[in-house]
């Protein structure tokens, strides 16, 4: 398929994203008003379950079949020395995804969530009878040097992570979390973010796994160079993905795409996950209405990558991981939503007086 | 009993809470490096592990059984016109409670939590086979034109606090939330933190169930009429409790005691038990080893409430109704981190690099 016909593809699917049922998300709200509590008084809580309502078309969906998707790609970046763990730790931690002993395999236990693990671009062999294999490249370029993908790798990319949450789709998941796993990743996350969101990369880069402040000064001055010699096209996310990203940030951006295509909300993980939102924010921006935010990030720049996006986190726990940690432990937050609005007393039903 | 009897055994209670575990935090820590994440990356929910490790002096507490408190009472403050709700509303809720239609119940059957009942203060006959009945007083004298309460009635709602608790630890639970249900409550805890913080009312009166401007001006100026009409001494918490505060409240500075006596670790809801804890603190400050925070309020006031304890929120959802909904959610995050320390990997047994 030419590239022409990969990205017509891509922007079909896009047009098919319903747009949220206002109409559900309305009938949600009235009857959260008739539960035993002060209008308005359990927050977020009420506003996730008229958003749930908005993004499924149902007043309360079963989202229990729910899976976390964590897209795992190397950063040909990491030459020039911006993390603090070397390259051999990504397919490390992919086989430790598959053998259940990384952070997001407990949270995800804990949550009954499904841990679906991709090589998108892992520069290692990796075999294992869990792994779905849709290695786009061998690694990225390094963007301090050249683009870190082409435009086909990248819409490549962005396919497969539709594709993959179409066959969870199939099977009956109906609640997605974003996850990733790629050392260097910040680096290209504070890239793409600094010109999506025209931020300079003073406040976009961060210290990621945790370097110190020289390697933070360095990290910084590489972001530019990429930028400077890259020049992305801040009103082409395709092409900012492309010079500056990275292939499980396009993945992601596939899995939003997918999620909302399908009706299926979207919990956003930290820093890097964020990042392939604001690119689905900006590619398809009806898939905002079926994203949910989770945790805010102690990276520095994700608070701002939020507000970029118009969402605001749930949980403060300063955690900088990845993997899709934060994002599956939101989904706690999401049965609440849903178990309050099935289970409380009404005021009719209390017989308990109005103000 | 006398007065001096009954504070006689309270103060011999709060000698005996343990000292917080530093050994066994520290090896709570020290198995957290060892797991594969980049040390500290998983933020709070390492503080958390290594805080119940040091509360209860064991490196993985089972904290299956676990219990929200809601103690409930009225407040003689009412007839000020301070609330959005009338008087009558807290025996309704409280049947709602025992008849388990409530937002703490659904939340607390999500958690695995037993919801404990105490009329401590309710103006009205209440009769339930599961209701706690501890009551101190038939609501409390209105605080804008006498003291709400005499210094013996509080010192017995604090004791009826530590005897649940107490009953409570025996039967094996050990992990406790607070919550609370009292028409006009928002009102004494502003008072109360007004004197106890050195914060004007201004700061700390907030909008409650969802008073209007006008409503608001007036709590304010009711606030600082019971201060200036009781002049509550800042440096005796009892006192402060007595005069502009309520039994509920009370109450729940006697379960954050009696948790920390009996090495439980206690979470603390919103706005009123935030001020309960800050009455605790003052009291007992080695309660506050026990203490962990969990959502912050919509409240006007609850961030610089939670600051004078030292606590900072996990959970950000602008929730304002109280009942311990927002402790009983955040169980899931002790639940998290306690399960991450015992089932993530090793970098040794996953065979992962180290920085």
């Amino acid at each position: 398929m030419s590239v022409n016909e990969q990205e017509e593809r891509l922007l079909a699917i896009i047009e098919s994203i319903p747009p949220y049922d206002e109409d559900a998300a309305h009938r949600a709200e009235l009857h959260s008003d008739q539960l035993t509590k002060p209008p308005g008084s359990l927050g977020k809580l009420e506003a996730i379950g008229a958003q749930l309502a908005g993004a499924t078309g149902e007043l309360w969906p079963d989202l229990s079949k729910r899976a976390v998707i964590v897209m795992a790609g190397d950063h040909g970046v990491c030459e020039e020395g911006i993390s603090a763990f070397p390259q051999a730790v990504t397919p490390q931690m992919v086989l430790n995804f598959l053998n259940g002993g990384a952070a997001v395999n407990v949270l995800a236990r804990q949550a009954g969530a499904e841990v679906v693990c991709v090589d998108i671009g892992v520069a290692a062999e990796l075999k294992h009878e869990n792994l779905v294999s849709r290695k786009v490249v061998w690694g990225t370029r390094n963007m301090a040097k050249e683009a870190a993908m082409t435009r086909s790798e990248t819409v490549e990319a962005i396919m497969a992570g539709i594709a993959i949450t179409a066959e969870q789709a199939a099977t009956g998941t109906r609640l997605f979390a974003t996850g990733e796993m790629g050392i260097g990743n910040t680096t290209a996350s504070a890239a793409i973010t600094s010109v999506l969101a025209n931020l300079s990369p003073e406040l976009t880069v961060g210290r990621g796994t945790g370097i110190n402040d020289s390697v933070l000064v360095h990290k910084t001055e590489v972001v530019k160079r990429a930028i400077e010699l890259n020049q992305p096209n801040p009103g082409d996310p395709i092409d900012v993905l492309a010079k500056v990203g990275g292939a499980e940030i396009a993945g992601l951006v596939g899995v939003i795409i997918g999620a909302a295509a399908n009706r299926c909300p979207v919990v956003i993980d930290g820093y890097i996950s964020t990042t392939a939102a604001l690119v689905a924010s900006r590619l398809a921006p009806r898939t905002v209405s079926y994203m949910l935010a989770s945790h805010l990030s102690h990276e520095q720049g994700h608070s701002k990558l939020m507000e970029a996006i118009g969402l605001s986190p749930l949980i403060h726990l300063e955690m900088r991981l990845g993997e899709g940690t934060g994002a599956v432990l939101a989904f706690h937050l999401l049965d609440a939503s849903l178990r309050l609005m099935q289970e409380m007393a009404t005021f009719d039903s209390a017989g308990i007086s109005k103000s």
